[in-house]
């Protein structure tokens, strides 16, 4: 399965630039020989880092830019003033074609603006999503929005069960993935009226490229109870963020347990190969990247602060994606399911 | 600090019914010394559970009733043929001045509704809240609305916050608490419009009852950012399940680490105290009962499925809101905001 693929990388994105880019693009080759890159902004910058490592040298070009977008920068100000930025330029590679998917660690707003304004959305969708990768305990979810967009109409909700079980797709290779609405409570009574609407047309609706599974609540979300967890913005990013949060108060629980007595001391010790398991499972960095969906064409967003290890799983993430008929087939699934609202509506109406 | 207090059981609530609620109480009861009960429910079952328990049963009373809400009765229901249940009258004793709090692990919605009914609104407040408190690093805080109510106007979200402060002036003694908005951003410019609304008009106005910090994310009600955590309630149960199931998954991963190799069985085995430390840290009976806030009287909730550990927790709770003098300083407070609001809004107006 490993197709020849070219990921574009903003090199100043983040909130270490090449330093952290270079190195990661280089730990992701290894693992995928078959892809190469460009890397878009300071040139001298990218070769010192390219210097040590000659087998990424020799599979990557460089396009100087000096334009940086700042990661405080306000989106709209981006817009007005990016292009030729190196952010700009990762995204225009998948454009026109040169590059197939565009990674970058820079400013999110920033970056979600460009991609809209440069990539476009794919038709029948007004508001692209952000998704993101979430462990469970039985193996990955796929969670969106976690924060494109605030608020979604029911039919903005369809539109993202659409487009999570593309990615599902995609990564889990399931041709019909489990989909679950976010809700707070699983009966059907509760929760907003989109949700609830939504919930009825993805019941109602036969044959779509999904199997879904009605309401979840939040704890299930990490039970792996489905493999795509549907839900807008404001409470995705919340979701998002507080199991994030969560998940290093248990951390900083365990340390200061284990720290107690010498004999909890000593069995830390002995655990350790135990706690490494634990440490690798709940590292952020094995999970970095949410992916923009719904454009013509992918863009993943590493998180800014991550190191070589966690930008190289951002860019294994992108070449993935790059290797699925993502946008092609998500295109054919939405024209398809826009059909037959449009068919229900007529037949309602008659 | 240790008044005498009376607190209304509703003896049927929860998936155990008596043979958890009776034994919960005389764990609290051990604890808080001061205590008396009123049962309500199946007399001869709760009898024969307070039989094992003298000392809880020379400070209880039982008032018979055969109604019983179901778990699963939809809350129109519970109220229509509600009255003389168990719930009803557990809730009515605080009304009718009987009982300083009502506490029942039964159906959620019924309780919501019932105690909207009989104990209403105070002055100024549309809708109750159900406030969770939450475990932090540091120690805990309290999150607000959990799931009273989807959605909240900029008024409505100010109210959370001094509702939010009363119970953190109730329970961690401190005058001025800490309150932060949930928000999907730190950047003023980010997040909804009654959010970003209700954070000009906390920050704007003059002595107010709380030390109120602008927003925050969900990673942060973890670390013990603040005291008090406001937000709507879809996305606030929304971050409480995933919170909770979040913790459930870490310990899964953690169990299974332990279990890896003898030598990591060994380890845990060594610092099975401070694993229990964890454990306990963890446990979610430590902190069991969502507060009803905003009417005029209090209402606590334990979870349905508890044990009587757990439930003695929320007894343990509401005891506690019970010594304070929340809800007229409630009502100062809501007036207060309202009277220096319209001020405002009469400047501004001239």
């Amino acid at each position: 399965m490993s197709q020849p693929r070219t990921i574009a990388l903003d090199a100043m994105g983040g909130d270490h630039g090449p330093s952290v880019v270079v190195p990661g693009a280089a730990l992701s080759l290894e693992r995928s020989p078959a892809l190469s890159f460009i890397f878009y902004g300071d040139e001298q910058a990218i070769r010192a880092e390219l210097e040590r490592l000659p087998a990424l040298a020799a599979r990557s070009r460089v396009v100087h830019t000096d334009r940086v977008i700042g990661m405080s920068e306000k989106p709209s100000q981006a817009l007005r003033r990016g292009k030729g930025s190196s952010l700009w330029m990762t995204i225009d590679a998948v454009r026109n074609g040169e590059a197939d998917v565009a990674v970058s660690a820079g400013n999110t707003g920033a970056f979600m603006a460009m991609s809209k304004l440069i990539l476009r959305p794919i038709k029948g969708i007004e508001r692209p999503a952000l998704a993101a990768i979430w462990p469970t305990v039985k193996a990955e979810c796929i969670v969106l929005d976690v924060g494109a967009n605030i608020g979604a109409s029911s039919r903005e909700l369809c539109h993202l069960a659409m487009m999570g079980a593309a990615m599902a797709r995609a990564l889990f290779h399931i041709e019909r993935p489990t989909v679950g609405l976010l809700n707070v409570g699983v009966e059907e009574v509760k929760g907003v009226d989109e949700v609830r609407e939504a919930h009825s047309i993805l019941k109602s609706t036969a044959e779509l490229p999904l199997d879904y599974r009605g309401f979840i609540e939040g704890d299930q979300i990490g039970q792996g109870s489905v493999d795509v967890v549907v839900v807008e913005g404001f409470a995705g990013n919340i979701a998002l963020k507080t199991a994030e949060g969560t998940a290093k108060q248990i951390a900083e629980y365990l340390r200061a347990a284990m720290r107690r007595t010498w004999l909890s001391k000593l069995g830390a010790v002995l655990a350790s190969g135990g706690f490494r398991v634990l440490k690798e499972k709940m590292d952020p960095r094995r999970v970095n990247g949410g992916t923009f969906l719904g454009l013509n064409g992918i863009a993943v967003k590493s998180h800014g602060g991550t190191d070589a290890l966690g930008f190289a799983s951002a860019v294994d993430l992108a070449y993935e994606m790059a290797q699925s008929h993502l946008i092609p087939r998500l295109t054919a699934d939405l024209t398809a399911f826009h059909d037959k609202l449009e068919a229900t509506t007529d037949t309602t109406a008659g």
